[in-house]
């Protein structure tokens, strides 16, 4: 292609609403352009690296057996009626209703539609298993749409959906889909990690996010070092130190910390490590009349000072909470916000009116620490647990956020704390659908049986940020190969001067061409630092430059986007040298 | 592919809704299932067919230039207002919602969105001219939704947009698409014409449609047999022919019809051919008090017995009519329905209140002929212009249908009149859209000057129907060469009887595959009738038959999907043999 039949559409400007580097460059480098709050018109440059997520993802999912069709985005609201997502789904369905007053809504999603196709379609088990996708545009009416294409309205995603007779089967379709979006992250040539979206035990998880790593991410996640295990922070789980309590070597005092509350604070003053201090929070479990719990249940939790407490986790083991307020810790427990603790003047655990007290498990192996003293203005030192406090009553738990450097729950190696862009998700459906809607087929014992299902789904456009995301920097975007709109860059230095110049770049455009390269000659009448600045803003990896003082000496001179400094090489060896960086 | 892995969904039922022959076989060949009223999912195979018409569309519109974009479904209110379509365009628009209640509809075209990028990206004459294409999902919210694909409620388009300083520019990317149009039908495979959707004068249109032509289309197009002028009926003119009236030879005379008004009834009562009949009809131009014409206008229309008034025709001429009520003809004009005529007993022209006498050009040519005495129950016969009525006075014009045999209004053959499925349009728009929106560009005196535009549109799903509609027989569908899901279907005879015939089976398979043969393996455990069956319902254009029989004699039977019979080919010619057929 040329600069003259394929126009540039940079722009110098950075849109006032785009937060992220990805939407500032896809701005930028005229890969996309808003037509609405959250919804874009792909450009050709941007086209032409959707088409390549698009297609790289279209071959592996062929390769993996699956079916291409196309689903329809209207979808009449009977179908979402019969799972209860018509009611259940909040304002983001984008619905309405058609000329005849019947409800539509704009698929976010196809779970309803393809199991009422398959309901349909399939009919005996010997159908089974099969596994249909699309490439398609799917609608979500964000409340706020953001970051260009990242949270968009109208956006492409491809979106799969596998059906079973049995788990067993389910099970090797899934794999097979680990497996398979592995390699399509692989040939997108980014990092990435696929990473448990449930908190059940290894092994036994029916989801998986794809997360393409980068420090702009929404999601913290945290993997191993040594093994695939990788989680959510919000749900990597901690595994249960092994207990190893250092003697104590200090007397238990009652130390005047005066207006030092926060762990920061009392860390500073008494000159100990939030590490070896206590955090004790008080949270409540509110009571409902109408469910015949009146009364609010009150709960200390207790966590290392330089931990934080994941809320999920918590969530889990006593059900919804709130901070309890400085009413309820004042009045009813007695104890003075800020020098809240779980032990008494008489060295007992904490005697107020509790249900139970919590603790993270990395709390147990604590020794000689600070802990509040329940009265404002002081706090405990040098306590230990058995010798100044029984630790009878207090239930250990995983309750905190991972940390780096924690063991990694698989027992290999420790886990690195990250951040990443969801751009897949796989999850084992079940019968979540299939059951609402009675998609069943006659088994071989001629009966009939609810099949199960899984879902699949890569955000296609999002993949195509995420990659931004990832491959940045001051000059613009740095793209995997796979993803790079064009290969190479030819930029001829004042090409109109000279016919000589002239003929020599067209024969170097053309062996570029004929040898599969995909190239952009930059034909336009302007000056060097110009087609340099566009060519590193829309991330070409490779760049020729062809100049007069090149005619004679017969180089040219190459530089990679990512690279600091130009490197001549011979125009005879240009073509091996460009499908040897290419290979 | 093989059916085990590519499962066919043929069904042996006509949906009751189907009214047409493409959208049955759709249906029953497993192309497309529907999910609501004018709503389809497209299955494996139909997405494969749909895929090659994207496809040959695409490659043709790069060789043009075009630069492919895609742009959003969700339209926002606000550009379309800046149109006025908004308010215009009828309930078809399917219109809806977002959470904040900001009004948006469902793209049925994207005249307003293209247009407004470009008023953003083109900012200098030197950008021009470009065109951007979409192949995209379009909505039309059909009152009356039928025929499968061809008129539904979603569907594919490819809709392209020019842009341009002067009418010269946008003539010339006018003539390229209307040169990428024809090279896109013709690889299509289809007999198509392009047809002057304007009745303007010849080279002057400013509107082609493009009609794959099929006894089903709704739209007869009249096409010269030896040059390259089509035009719809409705719009195809008549020349006026040289004046050639035959010299009379009947005496002018009243003659009792009792009883006989339609031109049928007298032909058979007088023995008169309907050519030799003169039929005369009353329209009525209304008055409208409020624009200032309260009268009525009345005109007499004067067509030849066997020739159709074409109402766009004469609408041009007088304005919207309607034909006259009874009680007009009958208290108003003195005359009597069915016995109309434009003379007087006394030998004049027609002498009631009516504003003028309209004739078709054919009816200057009548002599000898037969016209409605204006007197219930009399006709007059043995008419001639000038001896028995003066023509001063009639206006002459063409204002009937086209017939076939009509001379070719370019002068070259004569008109053939076919039905034609409309699946292209190419516009010459002008200043319609960028005048309103306000799409303007500094031109070479630096000055602004707002720009004009063509638009280009193919119904891509439209143009798989319109193929079956060309090509089908009671057997199923008979696909050209380039649609065609898979070129070659492979079926074995009780494969899984003998290891032998399912080696020689793999082995053919694998030759054709490694030839790039696009090969569908049926290997279903199903007697040979029901594969037969099944790829002439889905209109694979080769077949192979492999059987027990030809493994010692080392050959397979061929037979073409249009063929009557079947021929025997030796197996190790056969590559060669189907790669010639395929030629």
């Amino acid at each position: 292609m040329r600069t003259s039949q394929f126009p540039l559409s940079t722009v110098k400007e950075t849109p006032a609403d785009a937060e992220i580097a990805s939407h500032k460059l896809m701005i930028r480098a005229g890969l996309i352009r808003k037509l609405a709050a959250g919804i874009y018109t792909w450009l050709p440059l941007g086209l032409r690296i959707l088409r390549k997520v698009e297609q790289i993802t279209r071959e592996e999912m062929n390769k993996s057996g699956a079916l291409e069709v196309l689903m329809p985005a209207l979808q009449p609201a009977e179908l979402w009626q019969e799972t209860g997502r018509w009611e259940k789904y909040g304002p983001e369905l984008a619905r309405m209703k058609d000329r005849h007053d019947r409800d539509f809504c704009l698929g976010p999603t196809h779970e309803e539609i393809i199991t009422d196709l398959a309901r349909h379609e399939l009919k005996s088990y010997k159908q089974l298993p099969v596994t249909y996708y699309q490439i398609q545009t799917k609608f979500r009416d964000e409340i706020r749409p953001r970051f260009g294409v990242m949270r968009s309205r109208e956006f492409v995603m491809k979106d799969a959906y596998s059906f079973h007779l049995d788990q067993t089967s389910l099970q090797q379709t899934y794999d097979v889909m680990y497996q398979t979006y592995t390699n399509i992250f692989n040939r997108f040539g980014l990092k990435f990690r696929a990473v448990m979206a449930d908190s059940g035990a290894i092994g036994g998880a029916v989801s998986h996010e794809f997360h393409v790593l980068a420090d702009s991410g929404e999601d913290a996640i945290a993997f191993s070092t040594e093994s695939e295990y990788a989680a959510n922070v919000e749900k990597a789980e901690t595994i249960r130190p092994a207990l190893n309590r250092p003697a104590p070597e200090k007397t238990f005092e009652k130390t005047a910390t005066p207006g030092k509350k926060t762990i920061a604070e009392v860390s500073e003053f008494l000159s100990v490590s939030p590490e070896k201090i206590l955090k004790t929070l008080v949270v409540t479990h509110k009571g409902n009349e109408l469910f015949g719990n009146p009364k609010d249940f009150h709960y200390l939790v207790l966590l290392r000072g330089d931990h934080e407490l994941n809320e999920i986790k918590l969530n889990k083991i006593i059900g919804a909470f709130d901070f309890a307020t400085d009413t309820v810790i004042e009045t009813h427990l007695g104890c003075r916000p800020g020098y809240i603790g779980p032990i008494t003047e008489g060295h007992k655990l904490f005697p107020g009116p509790i249900t139970a007290i919590i603790a993270d498990f990395a709390v147990e192996n604590l020794s000689d620490f600070v802990c509040g003293a329940n009265e404002a203005g002081f706090h405990y030192t040098g306590v230990n647990w058995e010798r100044d406090c029984p630790l009878n009553g207090i239930e250990f738990r995983d309750i905190r956020q991972v940390v780096d450097g924690d063991p990694s729950p698989d027992g290999k190696g420790t886990l690195t704390i990250a951040r990443g862009i969801e751009v897949g998700h796989i999850f084992q459906l079940g019968g979540k659908y299939s059951e609402a809607m009675q998609a069943a087929v006659v088994n071989e014992a001629g009966k009939n049986q609810t099949i199960i299902m899984g879902c699949y789904g890569i955000g296609v456009s999002r993949v195509v940020a995420a990659a931004i995301e990832q491959g940045h920097d001051e000059r613009g975007i740095i793209w995997p190969k796979e993803l790079a709109p064009f290969q190479v860059a030819i930029c001829p230095m004042n090409m109109y001067k000279s016919d000589r110049l002239r003929d020599t770049v067209e024969q170097i455009y053309q062996d570029l061409l004929a040898a599969g390269i995909e190239v952009l000659l930059d034909d336009r009448k302007v000056r060097a630092g110009f087609m340099f600045s566009d060519m590193e803003l829309i991330g070409i990896p490779h760049r020729v430059v062809i100049g007069d003082r090149g005619l004679d000496s017969g180089s040219v001179e190459y530089q990679g986007r990512g690279e600091a400094a130009s490197q001549d090489v011979a125009m005879r060896d240009l073509v091996d040298f460009i499908k040897a960086k290419l290979a």
